[in-house]
């Protein structure tokens, strides 16, 4: 439900109208070093009104450490954390009261729960992927001090503008290899970082606007250093749990890892993975895997891309029907995110390292055993 | 690890070279009809030798119930089920034992547990996925007979060979509406219902056959009459259980659900599903979403893709270092599965039956609340 | 680790000197009236300093809703709570730092964590507690109002001062049956409900205290009008639940259910409960069982008793050794309770309804399909 | 429901029926030699007609290991297990049919399920324990030969013969630090260590045995050599985990650690266990704490001792009402074990094993981070 991990476990609670929100992030490892200071600058990336291309709502979302730290380091207990909401009563969405918005979770919300929050969508709200950035910065900082895990996503489409991000590209092999979230950010509000495309992807997103309409995009990530071993076979491989950690953020549409959809059609000869060795371990000249095998990471980088929608929430006049049934025009009020992945990277490195530092502590159980048992 | 849900939960075991694979699963409703037969139809679809298209170890696969039904009625109680395994020691892959397969799990299996097994990958094994089909009937039985669920999977993609799977395709729209498991199996072993796509992608599979090379292939799945309000918001939305259960089956590279990665370059103002009334609730003209809003089923068709990559073990020479590090070549000897679209299709149906089966009992819990508070 | 429950889910975080103690609860009913004044009562009667024989610590331990209600109902979506800390910064505590006091958590706390809590004990604090009173608060709502479910929790023994909790002794079984929250907390801050027995026991725990002494106590809870049917057979029989639910509490040293340790001198044909016809369903004529058989709840009152032992927390001087494993002697400063069973009662109440409340639901949801299936 | 433990997990089947009962063991760190000799005899333990003092239904009960072991060596994979039934359908319950019995689950069962099974309290069989002995065979390996930890439990009680358990009977401590497998079985089929006792105790069970009556008892467990730093703060403590396994194996009433219900009366200042230095680590000079402090092991014994009550089903004749309601008179036919509390010594030694097993792998996985965060 509102919970996500098996040792490396974060719950969140919260939607738009409420006081605030936030999550419990338990199983931290204890005497690492955190603060605010640690959890903020996500936060930041993922805030809304950060430039002309998403919603002008201008929150703070400043996030209070409530337990868990004690004069800077972590106690290993549960870390409470918490944002405050602002504005706490809807207003623009009020005349919007008598449709559920097409595509939106206002009326399964309705459905699910027999109850119609004034949200709308309830849970189904960006603002509860705070929890998630939140915990998740903790999650990569661990991962960083562990094995030096560097976790970076970025915009590698939107509309119909992409990058080719085939794994058989050595352009878009090379760019995983030495992107940084400097690189990312240097390149402007849209988050790509590849300037032309950056600028094509702009205007798109500007285009759309101007017309009160949305689009969406596709954000890819890369995750580097990560240790050989992590995944557990069968129901909980490495990519499930990418794959359902991806899935869970709103708007979301689709995931693929390493070759993906496009690589169907590579017959295994070139598809395969020829082992070759690196550094004292075996490594692969090629990575059409994505850095998994069998479920398993095997040492190289993962990386994958998410599909997200175009935003529900649109300005511009749609027929559909009322609760009642009716037919009518929706014209939604307020200003809507026209586009959201330059917000969705940092929620989506935080989904990845919440499942990487799970999986990371579930194995280093295991390996504990190696010289226990005989 | 091996435990897949929450109160309709499957736990498996079993690998290629042991006594026995199996299941338990638990949390079955009682009273519900059920016997072997219900069973040994999707095992039976899932076995493989069942056309010159699929690898010629002729399992029998016969499943046993073993527990948690009397006189042909659940109880209740957990449903333990095995199927014999009648290779339990290898001999084929003796030869290849001094390389780890290219893009198989011999070499992070050996890496995560530090222990080689004589089948190399462990439960990365074909056959793990057993238990999976087993309990997924029995998902499926109850699910059909809950809401008349229906579950229909088939194949969409086989290297280039590609079915047009757009959300704004209405072609693709009926088929999905009245593909059945009759049509999909009459239409040969590929399991694609279009006839003239099917005998193109025959034709590629028997060609990469020809050159002892493999090729990779996308299933796509519908589910029909699935009940409003299914799937919790936050981490467990529905498609991201789907997700998960998807990406939790060997050699799957991606997902996506209704318009997928096409569907980032549709704006809202075209991706987005208006309402209109239909039977006394709210439905939606269009079906972008794939059936789900907000991590919650609509109650519309429910239909997804899921990217299976080239099988790994080719009997075409492949460069690459032994588990020594040292470069060579392999060559896998025996005979090998040329693609496994055909045989992946009882268990995507399985693995999805699981995620809704569980969904579905979640959601009945809730809704059996709903006179109790005020 | 903090979370409890599966479908009707708690998760708790805090410790002594953070800033606020608090949790989560997921899975609460949408449309169930709620607000701060349905929860602040339990915690009130958790608070220290409600009387001479507790720690004059005045905490006001006032509650805020932070999710999850809107208009002063439930949404269905996580219920988050905070509680602040008014004493961040531990003083009284201070001199003894150079001692991990016997028999508390302080020296396992450094041992598993690898650093030192200022507070000692880090999560095994009293103030961890607060999160699930607030929780059980909401839980306890749900089960009145959808079973009229009543929890009665009462000091039945200080000392060696006990009441006859003998499953044979008509007394007892008609206390249980009567015995009310207003008449346990009438009896005076003791909170055991027979006048003379809590006058001898005040005299004892006062006795103790002027001597810088603890002593521990017993308090029984009984549960009525449970439905038949909850509980898994199994690992989650509804004892089993409660038993884990009732040592997890902070210092307690046992649980007994019906008959209990007593009933086992107790032969079968006096200890099983003959069944007769009441109300439509079968009843028994006695209750030895304590409302449960085979791991089912049977419609018969459930009662039970919980043993806490004496605080760890004395002023009288103990000899000990330093974390250093130097001989010494500890004389705690500040004032601690001489006893908690008083404060222990609203403890036990939250955390059987949280057993029950996700029990019940867990039920709920297997009912649902008697209709469904066939 | 069906499955204990979060990284050792076990999940079991079957009833008393059935084809076989059994288990999947889920997390057995690999490369431990294993094979049926290190189970069977903890089986073999459990059986029942292993003298006259328990029912002569002379099961052999073999286990067979169908996965998760090659060569003599866990791979780290799920084990599964089986035993089959060889009394598949009932005949000595039949006449019974009309009867559920007083205190067994034959009537809570039906309520819950909507489902008679023939063998009347389905899961709460005896039988369903194979899994579990199997299981914590298993754990019990792992935990001897990754901490050398012993666990011994024995039979301390038959109905009023019970041995002094007191946490300041220094003769009972000695029994606890010295007892052995060895010793506990030498003393006879009644499982109790005291000559003298062990008499008594047989005696009177076969005085009840002899009016075709019951008894109860109590089993108390000792485990030694347990690492420091096991169990989790808040829900999780240790020994709310001991609490939870025991009240989980049928015919349980109560469960008491350490100093147990009788230490409630011993003040804060005889309570405590004061430290000294001893092996390099802090230890206690007394253990009124049964080796658990603030929910985590301290490296002391851990003890506790569970009540069982006697049993059920009785030849004897009971007054009591049919499934409809009827009052009459039951005479269960059949011979049925007089007392359990021998059989249920190895029950208490798996459950324990696993309880253990579970905490110490999660422990594990928090130390394994201790030397890389900062």
């Amino acid at each position: 439900m509102s919970t996500f991990g098996t040792l490396f476990k974060v719950t969140t609670y919260g939607e738009s109208h409420c006081k605030s929100v936030g999550c419990i992030v338990d199983g931290v490892p204890p005497n690492m070093s955190l603060t605010e200071e640690d959890i903020q600058p996500q936060l930041s990336r993922r805030r809304p009104g950060q430039s002309k291309l998403s919603t002008p709502r201008n929150e703070k979302d400043r996030v209070y450490i409530q337990s868990g730290t004690e004069f800077g380091k972590t106690l290993g207990t549960p870390i409470g954390m918490l944002v405050l909401n602002e504005n706490q009563r809807p207003k623009d969405y009020s005349e919007m009261a008598k449709y559920p918005r097409p595509s939106h979770a206002d009326y399964t919300y309705i459905e699910k729960y027999g109850i119609k929050a004034s949200s709308g969508g309830g849970r189904a709200s960006a603002r509860e992927t705070i929890g998630r950035v939140a915990a998740g910065a903790i999650a990569e900082k661990f991962l960083k001090q562990a094995n030096n895990v560097e976790i970076v996503a970025f915009v590698s489409g939107v509309g119909e503008c992409q990058l080719d991000r085939s794994s058989q590209n050595p352009e878009f092999m090379e760019l995983l290899q030495n992107i940084t979230r400097e690189t990312v950010d240097a390149a402007g509000p849209i988050r790509c970082p590849i300037p032309d495309k950056a600028e094509k992807m702009t205007k798109i997103v500007e285009d759309y606007k101007a017309q009160n309409d949305s689009i969406g995009g596709i954000v890819t990530c890369v995750v580097r250093n990560v240790p050989i071993g992590l995944g557990e076979p069968a129901f909980d491989k490495l990519e499930a749990m990418l794959a359902h950690a991806m899935l869970s953020i709103p708007a979301t549409k689709g995931f693929e890892i390493g070759s993906g959809f496009a690589g169907t059609a590579i017959p295994g000869s070139k598809h395969n993975d020829p082992f070759i060795m690196k550094n004292g371990h075996l490594g692969t000249t090629t990575n059409n895997s994505g850095g998994i095998q069998g479920g398993i990471s095997n040492g190289e980088n993962i990386y994958f891309s998410v599909a997200f929608k175009s935003p529900a929430t649109i300005s511009k006049p749609q027929s559909t029907a009322t609760y009642d049934g009716k037919d009518g025009t929706l014209e939604a009020k307020g200003r809507h995110d026209p586009n959201v992945v330059p917000r969705a990277v940092p929620i989506v490195e935080a989904m990845t390292a919440l499942a990487l530092a799970d999986s990371y502590l579930i194995q280093k159980s295991r390996e504990s055993t190696f010289n226990l048992v005989h």
